[in-house]
């Protein structure tokens, strides 16, 4: 893998809603995963467990949420977990969370390719559970949909410095 | 500055909580939140806010954790707030700043910085609102310790990908 600008690539990672109907290999997810891994953790507890969707399984996923069509066209679906048995504090689970879903965001980016972190779709978490059959002890807590950008990104834009910073 | 390898960056950060005396210019904590700033959120609501502490200051919040000397010994600690105005969704808000906290702890270890993500601390939020004399609005959620290394980095290690990963 080549090497990065580090803050241009935080910079311009944008979610990505269209995508090719391109598979993007299984090594290149479990290095996504593997990203995701090394995040750090409250007492190094590592909260997060996934699960890969692709295809039919994939596809089925869709209906639980507004946003199907992205779910629907990106080639791969990681669902991410909050395992409670390896919890210790909700609030720092979630946020050490999100520091692995950003791993995962940034390695993907840095390859090209493009990801959406789904929110809307926690609406129907417990009926994704039971779909699913999820063990009781994994809280679904975030989706990424992964796939060969297609056309152009959105590029949103960001409060000014100067409006998050307190004196 | 220079290009890196980001999944090595990814596996190579760790929390580092011996510093040397030596001052890190304010520069690098605008860049270090500007990397923060760009990480996405729910809706983009951006609910991340920040407080930078050096010298005295910090070291009087140095007595609200049994981690003080690693606040003590940093030259700043960043300071990270949950703004409930901006807020939409409490689980998904925490997520989106642990990814925000992320970006600043893979930009600073580029520059061959180190930091230390301290949780303890939140447990005595309620006293250090007080004395931060916070608005309400404002939840103390993170506090980041960050200066130049010393020493050695203490190597902690992750779970097997094959023990994250259902099917």
């Amino acid at each position: 893998m080549g090497k990065v600008d580090i803050l241009k690539l935080i910079k311009e990672r944008r979610s990505v809603r269209k995508f090719q109907d391109k598979e993007v290999p299984m090594q290149t997810i479990k290095n996504s995963l593997e990203a995701a891994r090394w995040a750090p953790s409250g007492l190094n507890n590592q909260p997060w467990r996934f699960m890969v969707k692709s295809k039919q399984e994939k596809d089925k996923l869709a209906q639980y949420t507004k946003f199907g069509q992205v779910v629907k066209e990106a080639d791969k679906l990681i669902l991410v977990f909050l395992d409670k048995k390896s919890s210790y504090n909700y609030q720092k689970d979630l946020m050490a969370i999100g520091a692995c879903i950003q791993n995962m965001l940034l390695y993907v980016h840095s390859l090209g390719l493009g990801t959406c972190w789904l929110g809307e779709i926690l609406n129907q978490a417990k009926e994704i559970s039971r779909e699913l059959q999820l063990p009781s002890q994994l809280e679904f807590v975030a989706a990424i949909a992964l796939g060969v950008p297609a056309g152009e990104v959105k590029l949103t834009g960001r409060r000014l410095l100067k409006d998050l910073t307190l004196v």
